[in-house]
């Protein structure tokens, strides 16, 4: 295979090594390392939520900060309420059970694809936001490195693609080390700083950046829901065992279950330790993109470990590869449900897994060009980006609860009516936070995601109509086809040389009528061309037309038109010569007649255009 | 010519409709006409001549301002030394003397690539010059647009190209009424200036711009020398008039040579009268990408007419317009200069005229991109852009001189010696001006242009050799074709549909060996294929091939190589199915296998893919 092998390497090279279909399943989760795979979008949040719901209420005075602890807990309260309501889900739908899906069975496929547009938003979403936070976490530790915020996000995004781009997902197991890592490095800075406040040893932390506006507004219920809002970042990644149900080894709903209340358990024990220990050290939140800027979790650890030692910057790089491990699932789930939706013909079929990895490579390239816009555009400011991350999330948490119910209303098993009212709690308590979210921070930009999501909706409509208006044109039912019984092979010459001969001796393959076609822009040399023709024309009539303007293009189409008209339903065959260069930049030296001609003739029924090779070797 | 005409409305809406051959030549020049369209670019350097000498000189304090007129005259005598030599070259070149032209018969072919390659870089540098002066003199009178002073350069090269692409070049006439606008505009300020000097009645104008840094250099020979290659712009575009001698009525040359004198005459009067000017103002230039920056032509203007009225806004109007007239000459110096490297297999054939106007359309494309990065690379700063200018244009100047010296030794006709002498002078003048220019201005931007044309000259010479090596390959003398028998026809197919029947049907014309491959991924679809095919096969045997790797790629080209292998002299075609959407955006939805394939196999010999087209109607 010595050319298929060019392709193929360069191919390998990019997206790595063809699986197997018997090795496809090869590595079944368990509880631990579920764990690891599938909690790094939910654990991650704890960099950033307490952060957002700080920054909301110091508009109205720091004194407004106390309010942080009890908007947390309810948070908190919400998180567990959802958690319950997905565990349900995980034993419905033991095969998987994503937003999408569960929309679209128990509430028809219009929900469905309303989830599916909010959950690819998500997934673009969870990396831009993810990333920034991550390298908030980079800058935090090391300020000197605040000026190139935007290019360190747009690295980490190229690192990430390139990495699921060769298959770094085949290695889930490695993910554990740094879930882990966080998991340990948070849970000590908790513990550590509650000896601190238990033993009345905690200072204020000095932070050397811009304060964020303090005292500029007032403290009323807009402003608390705005921080409630701005809070809830931290319940999202709750769905992803759920999603992940097949991935674990057997009993997988049972393990998966067992899964998810522990991350949800863990979630609410670090979101509320920070929060508790923001209020403690008085943490101020900073301006993101003003030098000097810290993340709260950076000020904690600081306070907590006294100053940037060796623990400090553990807390640190764990926060940093947890954000890039939330990033890096985004980069597995959009591929994926692209793919399912290709498959149900809602989205264009080249993101539709054919076997080998390139629909993924598809998915995995939208996925990072528009993770890497939204990180220019928001200068890889964090809180900028969260009001556009909420709409998405809630939006399929709420769909997919309410599929829930109604699942379990049309199934009336054994149980139902307490099944469906914890998904019904569930689906309130989303739906609620949802509204929250999209009326105080429509301003800030959740307006464009609900602008967005219908905008999805109506184009996944028309490829699934296009397609099926394809699926029409091309059946075969009840069709006859015509029948074609002549070619004419015509082939335009600008000279006679090699290339010439060899077209020649194809088109001669072809059809009993080929006849060559020379544009006469200069009268001595068509002389030489008919010369050479007698010799070299192997028999072939040739057709000169003559040149009014000069122009190459326009008698030729002429003609091509004139010899169709002599047998309308007929195949016109236009043979070209085609030089393949020895060097790829050689292609700028060469007139692009081929392409030229191919374009104008492209929109014409029964015409085919055939370029036959010719080879350069130097 | 119902389907020619979808790219012949195209191509006529870009590049305007086609001239037919008789009326190439219907528009010669009288010597007004002459004067307007060949003496823009000369003229209008008019415009930032003069500020390029005083900004030099400040550097060394306001009082070294005295030498800007003695060097304004050394510069005056040099161009009129400078005419003396082009109009021989007028009456030994009456077909047209450009500076490749006469060094490549004169000197031979490298120097008259070196010639080339330097106009080449002048042509680009005119455009970026002329209309970065041109948005100098525009927001000089209006100081509110001073921020989009990059923005309206850009705008200027795209009406400027579109123009050109559209045909403007065909009314030259109408380039009579910006030159004889800006003649009679300037005439007038240094008439009215001179009567103001005379009468006593000059008061020094007061800019509210930043004045460039003063005082900070001592006055030595070196800046000396700095303002004088500075002040040479004065020079450029001297040459226009001997390059167009066949554009002019007959008696050709006489009518040239007449122009020459005039346009040269008017050079040194406008140059000279602003330089006193200034000096009379005690002008003092302005740092051109500050807020309030105003050109010293403006701030004269402004004196002599007593603030901005609306003589003040002619001269800024007339100074704008020639400068972009000499912009556009570029733009037909550029394409034509290309046309003839083209022609002589230096430069690709895109750019040679093969009787459209497509070819001249490629040299307006590139010209405008060139000239477009320089405005934004350099904010549209005139004065950065100038060293870059020079070093092109005074290389051209002293190459085509010598050209002339050395065509008069060698032919040694009656008078040779006079006429020799006066282009020696020529020479060694341009000579000495292009050293001090290299020397003084290297370090500033001039080193790049030094380092370039070299390197366009090896590019030239890479080209032409590669011409040389394709007609090796293509050439008939002495090669026998091998002989060709049998073609095999493959048909790689993805289902059973319309497209696929009809590019069988096609097939079958083609060969008496023709296979359909179908790729078996999944034995349920395979199944399928396999029933369909009995009744819509046509007799064709239908070639299924296993993959181990779910892959649709590698085992078709496999299989297409042993397909080769079986006769390695022959011909393989595969026929492709290729569906042509009715909207363009829906190429979008359909997977691009066609292309795929048609790639991997490029550097197949002996394998020609082509492609059936099946026509979408919605």
């Amino acid at each position: 295979m010595s050319e298929g092998s060019t392709f193929g390497s360069l191919k390998h090279l990019l997206v790595g090594r063809p699986i197997p279909s018997h090795l496809a399943h090869h590595e079944r989760l368990s509880r631990v390392t579920g764990l690891a795979v599938l909690s790094s979008d939910a654990l991650s949040s704890v960099a950033y939520a307490t952060e957002e719901i700080v920054r909301t209420l110091v508009l109205a005075g720091t004194a407004a900060l106390t309010l942080a602890t009890p908007i947390g807990m309810v948070i908190s309260g919400l998180l567990v309420v959802v958690a319950f309501s997905y565990r349900q889900t995980i034993y419905a739908y033991p095969g998987g059970g994503g937003a999408y899906i569960v929309s679209k069975e128990n509430l028809g496929p219009v929900a469905g694809l309303v989830a599916a547009g909010a959950l690819l938003i998500d997934y673009v979403m969870t990396v831009a936001v993810s990333i920034a936070a991550g390298v908030a976490a980079v800058v935090s530790a090391l300020p000197g490195w605040h000026v190139s915020r935007t290019e360190m996000g747009l690295v980490f995004v190229v690192l990430i693609a390139v990495g699921n781009l060769r298959g770094l997902r085949e290695s889930g197991r490695i993910f554990a080390v740094p879930t882990y890592f966080f998991l340990v490095s948070l849970l000590a800075l908790i513990a550590a700083g509650a000896w601190r406040a238990a033993t009345g040893t905690i200072e204020p932390v000095a932070a050397s950046g811009t304060p964020t506006p303090t005292g500029v507004a007032s403290l009323g219920t807009f402003l608390i829901l705005r921080a409630f809002a701005n809070g809830c970042t931290a319940m999202t990644g709750v769905e992803a065992v759920s999603d992940g149900v097949p991935a674990f080894k057997p009993p997988e709903a049972r393990n998966a279950a067992a899964t998810l209340l522990t991350m949800a358990g863990l979630c609410v024990t670090l979101f509320m330790g920070v929060t508790l220990l923001a209020h403690a050290y008085r943490v101020i939140p900073l301006e993101e993109t003003a030098p000097g800027y810290e993340t709260i979790v950076s000020q904690i650890a600081r306070g907590v470990f006294g100053g940037r030692g060796p623990l400090y910057y553990c807390v640190q790089a764990a926060t940093m590869l947890i954000l890039v491990l939330a990033a890096n699932t985004a980069f597995q789930d959009f591929p994926r449900l692209s793919s399912i939706l290709a498959r149900d013909r809602y989205m264009p079929r080249q993101f539709m897994n054919q076997g080998d990895r390139l629909a993924f490579s598809n998915g995995i390239l939208v996925l990072s060009v528009l993770a890497g816009i939204l990180i220019v555009a928001f200068r890889g400011d964090t809180h900028a980006l969260i009001p556009l991350y909420m709409v998405g999330v809630f939006v399929s948490f709420t769909l997919s609860q309410a599929g829930m119910v109604r699942k379990w209303r049309r199934q009336k098993g054994p149980g139902w009516i307490g099944h469906a009212l914890f998904n019904l709690v569930g689906t309130v308590s989303t739906c609620l936070v949802l509204l929250v979210v999209a009326a105080t921070k429509f301003a800030e930009g959740a307006w464009l995601i609900v602008v967005l999501i219908p905008a999805i909706v109506v184009w996944f409509l028309s490829v699934r109509k296009h397609y099926a208006r394809v699926g029409e044109q091309l059946s075969l039912q009840g069709w006859t086809p015509e029948p074609r019984r002549h070619n004419t092979v015509l082939v335009p010459i600008g000279g006679v040389h090699r290339a010439v001969v060899q077209a020649l001796q194809y088109a001669k393959m072809l059809s009993t009528d080929v006849r060559a076609v020379y544009v006469d822009v200069d009268p001595k040399a068509t002389e030489d061309v008919r010369r050479d023709w007698e010799r070299w024309g192997q028999g072939v009539p040739l057709v000169v037309l003559p040149s009014a303007f000069r122009s190459l293009m326009e008698p030729l189409l002429e003609y091509i038109e004139q010899v169709d008209d002599e047998r309308p339903d007929d195949f016109v065959t236009i043979v070209l010569p085609e030089f393949v260069p020895a060097r790829w930049w050689h292609h700028l030296l060469h007139n692009q007649r081929a392409l030229l001609i191919k374009g104008a003739l492209l929109f014409k029924p029964n015409t085919v255009v055939t370029s036959v090779p010719f080879h350069l070797s130097k």
